[in-house]
């Protein structure tokens, strides 16, 4: 004679209720970005996801890209996006356009969805993202290169139970603004808030043996593991920097780091609450 | 491609969000007693639902009683039960099986199924339940009415997590050890907790408009519908005490009362994580 | 014997401590706004000012417009501004520029000017400012009016030295985003902040009894004159909505409230360092 | 002309004030069971002392025993007691009337008698006390060991000027609950809570040289001379546990441990404020 | 067996015990002056009753006079000292001798006889008393009446447990110091620390309805019958400031004031520790 | 068309920040002595550059000598003073003396002068200075040594924004007052208090390599450098302790010690907030 719904709801929530406890009070750095964000229904519900993943007294910061908009605004004022080695060459007026998208567009339509539990925040404020512009390639302009991360203002919001929305934009020692690649800000904010946990949702299933295969996702990966499919030359292009950036987490404290797939509904809940986990989880023993 | 069983745990907790954010740091009292502690899966049951309310930030403070158990160990060791209107005489020796069973078994082995999450205490502690021989029904013995609540441990309880669990005997200003009604001392206890929602946990459907009909269930009343349904004798036997303190809790600033089905698996869950409920629902408008 | 240039600093500094001891500890809510924003320099020697400010422990809020900036981007993609009676036709594209150009152009060019102690936010931010679409001038689109005004993040960023820069974009209770005048949210927040003092800075002299006769500047008036000066009709244009900021937030508590010239430098300093003052000042006696 | 009582009040106050000076705001562990806890006038006093030990400001815990109730409730109910190597044989039966005794019956009479200021708590309150199963001797059932003491409740307790009051039973990671030595559980509270001191108030006169003469009773002995007379052989039957409860307290950094002799009124006090103490003192240099 | 002297030690601790859980937490204004600080074995058993009080938590400040010093000092160096009413006449040299012997000799002995727990401060310290000259009786010099009193460092040092030490000089707006009279001065800070008592040490018994005859004692007073006394004449000479002290007091919220022996050894202590008090107690019902 | 006067105020203040944000939250004990001390002008002066310090955020401490005010007492009191080494011979009257003069005169006028910001305190308040009778020079009576220093009270004092005013009286264990050497007492303290820097203002320019020429200034000198100078000889007389003092500041984590001219205006402000300073520094790299 019982209720059949709240039947569903009891275990389904007696299966969650482990993995709330093992992340209770516990911090995670959620990186979002790309095409992940390109459905507005999809980006709603993983705002919802967020929402729900706070409100079981998760921290949660949610680090954002924001490629596409810049793009399309950059095109709008007849401007042409242009890239070497995958980073954008970004002179002043083009800085401009990617501080207006990122800081103004992206950043406050995410919190927005987020119904006044979110904080837009870019690293200029409170001084969050210190960087230098980057000398590795030259004429990128205003790319800049995360030297220090303050995390004031993000350790008030977690406590006060909001989740912090990051525009990888930085300053330097003059308060001159940087673009800075929003998968390496996410890493280094994980690292600063001793988190226990980065999940990268991405347009892909995960970190594929075969690029072309989807069934050849790996699964989890150790640390020592992970450095050897770098060698092996598995991981590639664009895949180098998320890598890379989970790698330095995990020698750095962090505990696990996951490339999802953001594509699929609820992806997040299903890495977070259960062990099957969604893409590929690295992680130390 | 969405994992099936991520998207019926992301649907349930979507539909358990508002009903989170409702009571999240809110107090909710709960009585819980008599057959409806019978079945030791049903009550294991009972505990996991109170530590998912915990875990989801409610403040949940467990009050029980324990007849059934009492009169198991009186006739154990040769001794009769004996009632008066409904009220335990209560000897000297019976009040020691009392404290027994109560204080020792009884409220013990649900902290036991709390794992870790539960703080055993009787009214004794920490001077929580001061309270005076009752002076209405003669011969009673050592039965007692709570006079003041003193919240302070219940207070750390709650701030620190823990799910404090009740056994209603109190002391009078002697000292002196008395048997409380557990229902009235679970509804004093709610007013001075300035509880949100009582909630009784019985082996009956609710209230019943014909005690003999389960269809005839009352589904909720407003605090001046209930002190009529009194007056016109529908509330009759058991269901008088219980009915008195619910209304006295909205009396006295609880908002909600409701008595449901402990018989019913998650009916906790289904009181408090949807609109339908389960049982009658008293409020004040 | 004396080094010269210390006897200078310790004289205005023994001339700045009374003011320094008034305002310590207090708040002041500083609109910002127009032409008075124009130039790159004095726009710097503002923020530097502020941070003097903040620095001798006063506590700070920015509220800022940026209707040129606005103007100019909507040229740039080829779109014509409209007003009627003063206020901006917001459609949903102009809207999408009002947000990038003011959240996230104007407001994070201010906070880099303050060098990693100012906190950028919108109205959307941690539920910030709630508004509700204005109906007295039909035909506005997005323009909203502050309902309610959650000081939360403010009340952090003031006690950790920080100094909110405010784009004054709101949302409604569906996360809608709207354009809200500068001036009246600027009131708004000082009277939720329970602030000393409100200064508007602008681009003119203060309130002129003869508007085209910098002569007939009216160095102050107590609540009582205003609303006379109000009633009068020498207050007009522009300067009505200002004016009657300072005159709501007089009626609700803040102290004073000061219409100053933005354009000369340090006018900020004046108001607050001197018995001069600057412009003209609301008070209550 | 001096008042008489008073100048005598005035006298022993001034000897006290050393010693509370000495003890105040430190941590006092009292083991208190078997024989001395026989009589209800001298436990009624024991209980009197104590509350004037935290009346002056010490930290005070009772951790108590109960064998004889224990044992005249299984004759109650016709189960006889049965013991190996000192150790009761605890089958589930058994562990039941523990349960009762300990928790319900024993551990609440001392609490009333501490009016208001006592907090009857066991070991699965709170997680307070988890154990594993024994294992050194053979068939002893539900007979354990502590593994780990969690003082979140204790330190709540203490700070809020509650005495704690600890029946030994405790739990395994499944919540089995155990019957728990309690001179052995006292040692681990002590440590666990870097405690000052540990008292066991017994119904000897102390550790004696030769057991059947009082006149050889050990005043005091350091950590060092402890060792000695446990490998001496002069330690022996039911005073090795106890004397390798202070011997581990006092190498974990409790700085003394006292066996004391029970049966003679306000002992306790006589150890904490006065030189000469009462029973045996061990104690590190 | 018992030990005999803890059995006096349990026994007068037995009888403080409830009196020091009525003053625990409470606060106490001790005056002490004039003639009852002229033995040095009694002054120092006086602060060690007043460290004792200390010790067990209530909250001590002690306000002092100093007459006897400064006409010593006055004597020594060739000026006399002169009165008007009972008032010092003090002239710019006097304040001088007034200060240095108050807040320079007097203070810092009492500060020295309480072992590192006395803080010793006069009226100008942290602005605790602001004056202004009295009008009154005209060429006084520098005598001044308190006008406000700030207890800023008064609350920091009995809430980290030390004894206020207090000379009576304030300054007034200008900073210049007056000396105020002792007995006006611990009533203004009675009250302003809401104290729950006032007590006068003095060298009389207290209160006689005949001056010369030590049996007429009167032992307590309502308030109403107080200021029947002082209407009656009966009180007279030096004791009128100090009962008219007590009625403000007493008018002001401070339960009760007592004038007391302070030649009698520990005449403080049964004052504070049992119901027969010393000299004669004011209180309101 | 600035007003002139806040245009050197901005400008004033804009040199100032940076020193300001250096020093703000630090502690800086100033040693005031001697004939810096002479000058009422100047002293008030000194006192309102220290009330600038503290306003802008800086713990200021103030340690002061006062040798003249002793001498004139002495000699008004007919006893000559006499010194060994440099050091006061101070028999018990002369203590007497010292600590009038020192904690009830010198002190307690600072304090007046700092209008309700000062707290006055010696040695003996809250247990802040503990000290042993000097032995190296034989005969000097009641001259001490710093053994330790309890911040208890400083720490207060700097929280709530007051300016600590100490002279420079110790007690031994048994609650003897000793006179200190105030040179000595500022170094114990700005080492206990963890302090930025040391400051003190003497009546000379600060080191000379020539005592003769104040042109042969040493402005500044590292840790190893000032070493060296105290071994070549160049350091003599009175200098010798101050420059020790600076010496073991340095040595035990002060970062820097300054000597500087107390007869110029505004010394103190001119050595913290410009890089040209006064005076001699020492510093660590």
């Amino acid at each position: 004679m019982e209720h059949p719904r709240i039947g569903v709801m009891a275990d389904v929530m007696g299966e969650a209720m482990p993995y709330i406890q093992k992340y209770q009070g516990k911090t995670i750095v959620v990186k979002y970005g790309g095409s992940a964000m390109a459905s507005a229904t999809l980006k709603a519900a993983v705002m919802s996801d967020l929402l729900l993943l706070a409100l079981v007294g998760i921290r949660v910061v949610l680090v954002h890209g924001g490629g596409p908009e810049i793009d399309s605004q950059l095109t709008r004022i007849g401007k042409q996006s242009q890239f070497v080695n995958g980073l954008r060459v970004t002179d002043a007026e083009t800085m401009e356009v990617v501080q207006q998208m990122l800081a103004g567009k992206v950043n406050k339509d995410l919190v927005a969805l987020l119904h006044g539990k979110g904080l837009g925040l870019c690293g200029l404020d409170a001084g969050m993202l210190t960087c230098e512009k980057q000398t590795e390639v030259p004429g990128l302009g205003f790319v800049g290169e995360v030297q220090a991360v303050d995390t004031t203002v993000l350790e008030f919001a977690l406590g006060a139970g909001f989740i912090p929305v990051i525009a990888t934009i930085g300053a330097d020692a003059n308060g001159t603004a940087y673009n800075i690649n929003a998968d390496t800000a996410a890493c280094k904010i994980a690292i600063a808030l001793k988190a226990t946990k980065l999940v990268s949702l991405t347009d892909v299933a995960g970190l594929l043996r075969n690029k072309d295969d989807e069934s050849s996702l790996i699964v989890d990966a150790e640390l020592g593991e992970v450095e050897q499919l770098i060698a092996s030359g598995i991981v590639a292009g664009g895949m180098i920097p998320k890598v890379q950036g989970c790698v330095e987490c995990l020698q750095q404290g962090v505990q696990e780091a996951a490339i999802i797939d953001g594509r699929l509904p609820h992806s997040i809940l299903l890495e977070i609450f259960s062990d099957k986990g969604s893409g590929t989880l690295f992680y130390t023993k």
